[in-house]
């Protein structure tokens, strides 16, 4: 917040007063983002901010010049983190079962299609995300919900639905995700026919690494993520002494394929390594303008 | 062949040359079992021999001392590399789907419920294996078959079922295998309340390692496994550059997470390291007197 | 290219032109700095036009506005890779041993102290380097070095000095680099109290991976790396399959613990992909006004 | 020892009570050796029982067949789990410093010349392996040594030396060992001109992994092994979920790339995985006829 305040007294002494805005948490690098929240609820309303610039460019680009000439290393932006080349190739999954097919007999049922006692706000609070038959929906504007319990190496299976009258493009599209361990995001998305950097489409960890196809389903059908995790060990100075690694199945076809996963999901920069020990699943309400995306069938299997 | 020869000397030189077999090479160790062929096919007759030994115990003791006398050291038996503790825990897998669940659309379909035209038998000829209505079956006493394709790294799909009234106990019910790249099997076995050493049991690396858990369905009923595999790379000196590895779900249960694989699948001794490269998938006519298993709805995708 | 076109144009429009500069491919996100050679040979002057910019920062900053306003996802600049913090603790090597120690038998000896005759400049004429009494030393200007014999997996011991009279400070300050398949660099650099970014020092796997401990030798003494280096392999589509891998010892202390490197050495940007087969070991010939560094020693083993 | 009881039984039934030896835990498969102790101490006195048993060879092999009539599961001998070939590329290391390295300030130096404060007997006595002026050596009949200090991952330096006058052949032959968290031997063995089994010879992972090469100096001269070694870590049910791994480099060639260690060393039969957490280095008092092995200049580093 240092920057912040340097920030403002430079634009004061050399710009006219009223062009420097005082909500200097949201400026970086002369592009205006809303702050990352701790819960990385608030990624990407870019799109949206796009229409509400479209007289700020001029204005925004001199305050980008302050920022430059206050700092030598500007921050990065999301953009510098996307991938966009080369693109997933599609593949077309088998169709899905016609019926749920339940959990196997050791495993940790997290939703069975009644409740969500397993599951509470990342305060602590009783989620309010709306149970539906067979299944829930997020509820916009309540926040993420996780797991009461923490886990460290399982399989995980869970299946979601993008609404069939999802709206918007790109990470604007059906944006949710699979936090593991509280930390590291599989992405949820509507990527049916709906470009995006790759390393932010359905089945990425997210800026980090693509899928290596596309088998997505179409918003108002289900799909699945199955899932194998390994939790990393750390030194004793906080870093890394094996990484997390990560293989998903995305309706049935192989997306990723023991990962190395190299720290946590960052939406600006790069990835931290932050120590840390058995977490939950978390499921993310992001802030985007999204049909409320539906979740079912959850399991987890501590391997 | 040099040992055959010294033991057959000392066999008449001290005991009476009747009980001298002729036949060595079926000889060692004092345990009479048929030579290993090259194609796997006639491992594990033992059920099979221990009747026809019922009289012959007592030479073959004597026999086994001459063994040890001319030889300092004893050939390894097939004992020795079968692992009975802990025995895997027993999970009950999800109902299996209602109907097939089709290939994705990348995937090369090995058998889609009509013919073998994509399957040989190891010597190049038309396999004689069963056809019936969507699946096929074993035929005893015609061998193995294997995919005209070869492959590297891989996910497969593959549906076997034991025939309902199979008979026999441990590794004489319902035994058969996958042999990856013609070389490492991923065992086929009714491992449903059957019990049989743990790395020899259904969803073992034969002889290498046993299932995390056993998630196998009765006979009559279909399992599933679902594969994925990487291939070795090899050195100059034809030792493992980086060694095969490989990840199975059975009945959508995890049970070998990126197991390393140590050589070729050795039914006496150790896993052997050998030079290869591509190599077929084969499926395995045991000659043990089981029913004759059954396979339906097998796919790869080469990764 | 057509990214400096615009700026020009919009340049030209809005300001002054003699405020526009003419050499735009020096000019990235309102900083100055050189363009990065392919053979990376001129990184890092940035020390150096600092001293030259004092003057022109509220020109940059002018600049910059409009690099911003032309462009949605404005370029990473060099420092958005440097990473400060945690500074690898120093540990003081054991001495050197008084004489060289020869290459083993096996060796393939890339320097024994007398010619260049295994080397050659990247354009394949006859490297300029100069030949002391038992080392060489970089002659500025003339450009990199590397092998004419191409490398896979090796272990390799080089010996490096700073010259004692070294000027400079940070990056600019003995600033040299061994390519490994002439696309990985493991930094030399006079690391004995002389900060920078931890993953641009001495031992650094340069802008990835900082040495786990700093354990530099002063200038005028020599440095010792002794690797071990695993090159990647690749899939069909280019992509690794297996990544490039690699442990260092510095001064005979484990600096790099098999770090798994992420793709090719960039100044600016993040770490790419690149297909690539066995390649040479080059050294580099920085930028930076550094004394001739010297190397002597150098063997490597193919395994 | 059920098995034991039953063959006595057998024994006195069939044959002559004097050839029924009472000392049946030194039995097994109609070979005798000594048990094998619990911390190492007593393996291959095969050289040593040869002469004793020459004229009881007869008996022995009577002996054998009744163990294989009384048991269908034979147990392993030494040999089965004996490789050798190929035969390890012999190179010749560069000469040794004309002095000791000192170690790097930040080691625990476990042996620096002067005395063995660091050490104890595995009981926890005072160890009385003798020293000498800058080193120390075995004393026969005192058991092994290991450090009072546990530890997990680390970098290790150590030199040892098979005396000038060392008698013997094969594993009786100079024979000593590194026991890594008392667990997992790194052989010590004249392997000069000594042939043995690979998988026996300095440089071996005992019983697991040959050396790449044999980079072994003469007897008289000190030999060099710098480590580093992974220490596992655990699953719930006692099983690795990362196995241990150990890279080492023979007076500074590579000879262990990064070798997934197998489990336990064992002198018979297959390393066995079992649950453990920070140990001791461990030296071994071989059972052989030795000259005393020395050591010195020993540190190691936490990673």
């Amino acid at each position: 917040m240092a920057l912040m305040k340097d920030l403002r007294i430079h634009c004061n002494l050399i710009f006219f007063p009223y062009i420097c805005p005082t909500d200097f948490h949201r400026i970086s690098n002369g592009l205006l983002f809303f702050a990352k929240s701790k819960t990385f609820t608030s990624r990407s309303p870019y799109s949206y901010l796009k229409m509400k610039l479209k007289n700020a460019f001029i204005i925004t680009g001199f305050f980008a010049a302050i920022s430059l000439s206050a700092q030598e290393t500007p921050r990065m932006t999301p953009e510098m983190t996307q991938v966009w080349e080369p693109v997933s190739r599609i593949v077309t999954p088998g169709r899905a079962p016609e019926a749920i097919i339940p959990a196997p007999s050791d495993a940790i049922v997290l939703f069975d299609g009644t409740d969500l006692s397993k599951w509470q706000h990342p305060n602590g609070n009783t989620p309010e995300w709306v149970i539906h038959d067979g299944y829930f929906a997020i509820k916009k504007g309540t926040g993420d919900i996780q797991t009461k319990q923490l886990f460290n190496d399982f399989q995980m299976h869970i299946e979601w639905r993008i609404p069939a009258d999802v709206q918007g493009t790109s990470q604007g599209r059906g944006n949710s995700g699979i936090f593991i361990q509280g930390m590291y995001e599989l992405q949820i998305l509507d990527s049916y026919n709906n470009p995006t950097y790759v390393n932010g489409q359905a089945g990425s960890i997210y800026k980090q690494s693509p899928p290596l196809v596309n088998a997505s389903r179409p918003p108002g059908e289900w799909n699945v993520y199955d899932i194998i995790y390994t939790a990393p060990t750390f030194k004793a100075d906080g870093t890394y002494r094996t990484p997390p690694r990560i293989t998903v199945f995305h309706n049935g076809v192989l997306i990723q394929n023991d990962f190395v996963i190299r720290g946590t999901t960052e939406w600006i920069g790069h990835p931290q390594v932050r120590e840390h020990g058995a977490g939950p699943i978390r499921l993310q309400q992001h802030g985007s303008m999204n049909a409320p995306i539906n979740f079912r069938n959850i399991w987890i299997r501590e391997l």
